[in-house]
């Protein structure tokens, strides 16, 4: 293509004049612009200035992508001889296929029209090369859309005698048309390209990797590549679906990791893994399973197949991540807590069983190091820490809890073992964020009476008849905030055990003797169960909250910082966690509340951020080695800390006398 | 590494003067030379002064590889202290590794041996970085052994507490020992690195492909990565056996092509793959099967196991090479035979479905054109016509031959339907290069007497008792010997007719009324069957010389030349053609004898270069899109000439007269 040289544009019967004169063409809002050549397409022209235009066809008229706004009246028209515009008009196929594409009036398509005179251009955001997505973090953060797998068009002419092959002429094609060199075919598209091209008659669309490798043909035109983002928690998996060329997230699904039946923490995993006879790869197994069965139910929910799905991004701490390789988790399981591998990775969704497009790319994001893993490089991109001036604590509470702390200078991580409490796991009628699972608890301070709001229903339970509530069971949120709020109302003491002073009704004698309160009557509730929290359960909040408390601590001390700038709690619940009540329990330092910020799932966020952008996946890669990584101490000071973190709040010398009042020994 | 810097060596205790002199160091035979700073190891030396020594350990003391002669006599002896000798003495370790690997008197280690004054130091043929193979070709040549398949060992050291990943402590290890960088693991070999570490203790030996992909680890130290070479002929595999690290030949094996009993030529096979449902899938899997079969036979043969095999090339015309892919071969069979495929491909061997290394590479040569394939590609590797001043004609002699004409101004394929009768099929009692088969016949021009060759033996037929001549059937080159000898001694006649005044009593008639001519009596074979040779091999040999005759006449008036300098005869058959037997049935041009030589198989030799030598790979890519493919005409002048060259040696009015007279008809 050339610009101001010697473009010979065909097909162009507006143009009578062989020694064409140039033009000045601006684009917005890149604010692109330079002199053009009469008769050179709008998209062309927009390449030539760097203004990135979407192409899929690459300006054969047929994806309809390159749609711009003539604003033509901002300069002099000058020099048109017998139009009255500074553009060529529409054709009948343009015409045609903005009607069928049902484009709004006064768009053009950039690969039809040409330059007849000085221009100023509007390139919406729906045709912008380079889209945008605005995406929710601690704060509010633009991500651009650059992913590393593309779409591309193009027809091929029937072969004539002395041709080479086909597969050469579409890498020709590829060549001439976006400038695509070096590629080659993956095996599997390799194999699809002579149906393919028989069945399009010659009109084929190309899912590139990286503008490096084919992974896959299809006849006729597509559009819409489909990549799905993978948290794979200790006990949850979540999955997010997402239009690789527009960004848009089409669906989000979530289950339990099916490995949860294999053992409830990572060290329970390591051990199956490692001491039952095919138990690792019955692990992977698993939990391939499971990531395969959320693409097939997200690409359902967004009117696809999980054969679309051709781009995968799966983060998860380091057991999770072995297990997700197949890889044998031993080292981590015992000192020096060593991964066996740990840089970024990219492989073939066919290799690993995933049940998607098989030659779909499959990136796992790095780990950092022993346990912490590629979930907390995930965070990382989507909480930015390493790129903020202010001294950032991130808490990532998950069975097995992930703590960062610091800003651009250093940045220092550690991991501890929470617990599957907050994630439902391990409590008596705990479940995972699902409808049914209580998400909301109040306990009012002077009658003890409790209401409570399910996921699934905007009603809190006082305001509905008991048969309308619908409970099933309390996730991690809703078993945070009845213990908080059952502190605040002095029916839980601040060492955890139930007020034995306590008169309300509602704490009751469970069938092993201990004290547990009713939250949902057994009315309430669709098992016709009662729903309690009992001591154990109050203890497994405690055990959980103490270790993220203490690990905080500790990262605080080694980088000499009494208090933090801002705090941001994250985990892959469904709901958010309450940040006012983690705090009254003792779950995060001291910080003011407008200055803490609950998130969603950052680690999931990371993984769309890596799915959609390539060039976050280069910055993961360097942040992940970068970040340094402490054991959190389990002798001596911090023991001590980890012990008194177990109170609610915090523990001070005369809660833990009461305790030893009330039980004859120090709680442990 | 410093030389002439601040090299500070480790472990020279030897060397207690800190500020160190340099010296001046030769390699021979490279004559490298330079100043190098005192302490520097030879290897370091080498490396610095471009003197390539090989070494798999990088410099560990281990593969004992870098075996080096000191020749410290031609230099003036200065400087030097306490020792009489320029370079450090061997240590106890290297004295025990000498000891254990049987080094001769007089070889150091150059990872060993560091440097205390000047020095003239030798790197024999077997520690040179690039070996050089001598190849027959049409004329004897080098090849520098210089494979895209390396070996490294490394020595990974236990790790601490914070360490990176084991992955990453190996890729480390590769960049800072041998210069590795952006090397990935691949995924079976990521998979396999736990296990390698812990039985090698950390010692581990890693096969990488181009510098850029780690294929293989095994546990301990291995220096014998094994390529294979497979020439895919339509009726003959032809596969050889590699030690990538030193380039010999380690075993050729062969058999028949198991595709054949779905079809003996090309286009039969085209038709099975096209019209019987699963028959690409099956001739696919078939010669695979075969291939992978040839394989292990050959590791066998050298001791090892397939699992060795790490690294394969395959040629073959474009059927079979699309069917070794499993790409459909439709658009093969019909004009304008555009192959589906024809960019050099590189896969791994599991994807294909061979039996070696799962991780093996596999390497596809590129097509030409049409059906001029990888096996042509192979050829012009070979015997290098685009190199060449000379004008060239190359017959490669196969079932589907395929021929070239040119020099490095330019140089002309075309493809010929040759048939099958050369490589011993549909030929009555024909057979493949094998044990028992007779690869030479002399008829005795005054008694018609017939003597042959069987493969296996040394001695003629007529020198033997009739039981330990041991005849079982009649290969290519037999076939060939027995019609040229049989028209030299007046039983055929020009026309291909058995001469009806011939009174041999060898000359009998068969079942089918035909006359036969017996090769050996029934006494001489091991079936108990006498072979004979029919009129209709004599038609098939006809049939397949003019097909080649006619290709090769039509690329000379193609290019304007009337005679050729050199002519090279090959074919994947166990034995040569003979060259003046060919020319005598007029299977090729009129030349002098002494221009004419029939090399092996020269697509296999191709094959085997390509696999020893990266760059070849290359040359082999330019030089497949550089060939002018031309389709010999099927009408007009050249259907005239190819019945014309249907004849003995070559047609005349006469003979085709004499023909009419006997047959009432034109032969056809």
């Amino acid at each position: 293509m050339a610009i101001n040289t010697t473009h010979k544009p065909q097909d162009s019967p507006e143009l009578p004049n062989p020694d064409r004169r140039s033009y000045k063409v601006v684009f917005q809002p890149s604010g692109r612009s330079g002199q053009v050549e009469e008769g050179v397409t709008l998209l062309e022209a927009a390449r030539h200035l760097g203004a990135g235009i979407e192409s899929i066809c690459g300006g054969q008229e047929t994806c309809a992508k390159c749609q711009v706004i003539i604003e033509d009246g901002t300069f002099p028209k000058e020099n048109i001889k017998s139009s009255t515009s500074n553009v060529t008009r529409a054709g009948d196929h343009e015409c045609a296929l903005a009607q069928r594409r049902n484009l709004p009036e006064g768009v053009r398509l950039a690969c039809a029209a040409r330059v007849r005179g000085n221009l100023l251009v509007s390139v919406p955001e729906i045709a912008q090369a380079q889209k945008q997505v605005v995406r929710k973090a601690a704060t509010e953060r633009i991500l651009t859309v650059d992913p590393i797998i593309r779409l591309y068009f193009i027809k091929l002419a029937p072969p004539q005698l002395g041709d080479r092959s086909d597969e050469e002429r579409v890498l020709a094609s590829l060549k001439e048309r976006f400038g695509l060199e070096d590629l080659v075919f993956e095996y599997d598209a390799l194999l699809a390209l002579p149906a393919a091209l028989k069945t399009g008659q010659g009109k084929i669309t190309l899912t590139v990797w990286n503008s490096a490798a084919i992974l896959r043909v299809q006849p006729n035109f597509h559009d819409r590549p489909l990549g799905l983002a993978v948290d794979i928690g200790t006990t949850t998996l979540a999955a997010y679906l997402c239009d690789l060329r527009t960004g848009a997230l089409l669906a989000t699904t979530s289950s339990m990791n099916p490995q949860v039946t294999y053992g409830d923490d990572i060290m329970s995993r390591i051990s199956y893994a490692v001491e039952t006879p095919g138990g690792r790869e019955q692990l992977h197994r698993s939990v391939i399973h499971g990531i395969t069965d959320l693409g097939i139910q997200a690409a359902k929910e967004a009117g696809a197949t999980a054969e679309d799905i051709v781009d995968c991004v799966l983060v998860g701490n380091s057991v999770m991540h072995h297990l997700a390789l197949n890889i044998d988790p031993a080292s981590l399981g015992h000192l020096p807590f060593i991964p066996a591998a740990g840089s970024p990775l990219d492989l073939r969704a066919a290799d690993l069983g995933l049940g998607f497009n098989p030659a779909a790319r499959v990136h796992f994001l790095p780990l950092e190091a022993g346990y912490v893993g590629a979930d907390n490089v995930a965070v990382i991109l989507a909480e930015e820490p390493h790129l903020q001036d202010e001294i950032m604590l991130i808490v990532d509470v998950g069975t097995n809890g992930e703590i960062l702390l610091g800003s651009r200078q250093r940045l220092l991580c550690t991991s501890s073992p929470t617990g599957p409490a907050f994630e439902g796991a391990q409590i008596t009628h705990g479940m995972r964020a699902a409808p049914g699972a209580i998400e909301r608890v109040r306990v009012d301070p002077h009658t003890l009476a409790v209401r409570f709001k399910v996921i699934g229903s905007d009603d809190w339970s006082d305001s509905l008849p008991p048969e309308k509530v619908g409970a099933r069971g309390i996730c991690g949120s809703g078993i945070l905030e009845a213990v908080s709020e059952l502190f605040t109302a002095g029916v839980i003491m601040p060492t955890g055990r139930y007020n034995p002073d306590c008169t309300s009704p509602n704490l009751v004698r469970s069938a092993n003797g201990q004290l547990a309160y009713v939250l949902a009557p057994a009315e309430q509730t669709i098992t016709s169960q009662a729903i309690l929290l009992t001591q154990s359960d109050i203890r497994a909040v405690q055990l959980a909250k103490g270790a993220l408390f203490t690990g905080a601590q500790f990262l605080m001390k080694e980088l000499g910082v009494e208090k933090v700038d801002r705090m941001v709690l994250t985990g892959a619940f469904g709901s958010l966690l309450d940040r006012q009540r983690a705090m009254t329990i003792g779950m995060i330092p001291d910080c003011d509340l407008d200055k803490v910020l609950a998130v969603g799932n950052a680690a999931g966020d990371g993984a769309r951020i890596a799915l959609l952008n390539k060039a976050k996946r280069i910055e993961a890669a360097q942040v992940a080695v970068w970040t340094e990584h402490l054991i959190t101490p389990l002798e001596g000071e911090f023991q001590q800390r980890f012990v008194a973190a177990l109170s609610i709040p915090h523990a001070t010398e005369r809660f833990l006398h009461i305790e030893a009042l009330h039980n004859g020994s120090p709680p442990s």
